[in-house]
C-alpha cells in the first residue's frame, strides 16, 4: 500500500471447495487484475479442488447448511438436488458472462495472476504436483505465502 | 494505515446469508464506528439478504453443517428446528443489547458507515436497486470496492 | 507493515467451530510465528470452542454442507460418520506432524502468539473466564482487537 493511494496487491486465500465458496475469491482476483493490481491466489484445504485437474470442472453448490439459498434442508439433501441447483446457477452465471470455475481459473491465470497451492494441504490430501493444472506456478508454504503477500492486502475466503 | 498508528478504515465484505454468517461483519463494522474509524460494508452473494427489504427480517441460523452448534445433523434438518434455534439465539442477543439483523444494519448505517451492494451479485440473483433498503448508498463493482477500501483493512466474512 | 518490506504482524480471527474451520487460522498463526512475525488469535462466535476447556479436544469435521468432502449429504448426516471422518482426518494430520487442535492451540500460545476471546461472544454463550484454557491472555472487545491489530494484517477465518 502506498500511503492512502490505490491498493497495489491482493493475495487471496481460497479455502472452501463449494461453488459459492470459490467464486468470491475468483471474482476478487479478476477484479484486482482488471484494475491493474497484482493478484495472487493461494489454494488451501478444500479450495485445492479449484485447481485439481480431475475436480475443477465438477465443483458443486452446497445445498445444505446455507439458509441463504432458501431451500429446506430435507430438499437440499435429496440426491440430485445439489447437481440441479449447480446447473441452474451455472446458467445464470453464463448469462452474466461469468465463466464456469475451471475456465475462470484459467482466464485469471492468463491475466497474470499468480496461482499457488498450499504445501501442507497438498500433503494432507496426498496430492502430487501433477494433480494440478499447469497454470499453478508453485506449491508453497504459509511462510512463503506471507512473503508473497507483503505490501498488499490478504483476503481469506 | 498511518504507520504503526491506529487503523483508520475497515471495509468488510459480507458474503453469507445465515445469521451466524452475517453478525460477525456487522459487529466488526459497529465496533469500528464506535472507535471512530471509517467503516464500509460490501454485501455480496447470499450476504445481499442482509440488505434485502423482504428478507433482512427473516435471516436464519444454519443448523446443519455447523458442528459448533452441538446439534446432531438429523435434528438440525428437522423442519422448524432452524426457526426455533434462530428465535432462541435472537432472545440471547437481545439480552446483550445486540439488535436483530434488520435493526442492526439500519443502526450501523445511521452511525455513518457506508453500505454497498455488489453489482455482479445483484445481477446474478436478478435483484433491482429497489429490492434493497434505502440505507444502501450504491451498487458498485469489485473495482470500485477496491478504490473505497484503499488505505484501510479489507475483512472478508 | 513497513513499506514493501515483510509483514510484521497478523491478527487472525477464528469464528467457526468445525475442524476445517479452525485449522486454517491456527496454521496461519503458526506459520507467522515461525517467520518471526507477531501473531494474535481472536476467537469469536463458534470459534470459542477452540479455547474452551471442555470442548477443544472434541472439535469435529462438518460432514454436511461441504461438497469439498465428496460425501453424499445422506451419508454425512448418518450418526457416527462425522466422528469417523474426524478420526480419519486426525490420523492424516498426525502423519504430517500437524497436532490435534487442543495441542496445536497450546503450542501456538507457547511460541508467543497472543490468544484472546471475544467479549460479546463470551457473553452471548454465557461463558465465564474459567471456561477457557489458561493460555488465553484476555477477553477483549472488538475495539480492543482493532488496537491490537493496528500496523498489521487482519485475517478473518
Amino acid at each position: 500500500m502506498a500511503g492512502d493511494g490505490k491498493i497495489e496487491k491482493v493475495s487471496i486465500i481460497i479455502s472452501k471447495g463449494s461453488l459459492e465458496g470459490i467464486y468470491p475469491g475468483l471474482i476478487m482476483a479478476n477484479g484486482a487484475r482488471a484494475e491493474g493490481m497484482e493478484a495472487n491466489l493461494f489454494f488451501t484445504f478444500f479450495g485445492l479442488d479449484a485447481i485439481h485437474r480431475d475436480r475443477y470442472e465438477h465443483i458443486k453448490l452446497a445445498t445444505v447448511g446455507n439458509p441463504g439459498l432458501h431451500l429446506p434442508t430435507w430438499l437440499g439433501s435429496v440426491p440430485g438436488v445439489s447437481a440441479a441447483m449447480t446447473r441452474y446457477m451455472a446458467r445464470k452465471m453464463d448469462r452474466l458472462d461469468i465463466p464456469p470455475i475451471a475456465e475462470f481459473v484459467e482466464m485469471i491465470a492468463d491475466t497474470g495472476a499468480g496461482l499457488y497451492a498450499c504445501q501442507a494441504s497438498v500433503d494432507l490430501f496426498g496430492f502430487a504436483r501433477d494433480d494440478f493444472i499447469g497454470q499453478v506456478k508453485d506449491v508453497i508454504t504459509v511462510g512463503e505465502f506471507y512473503d508473497l503477500a507483503a505490501g498488499g492486502q490478504i483476503v481469506f475466503t
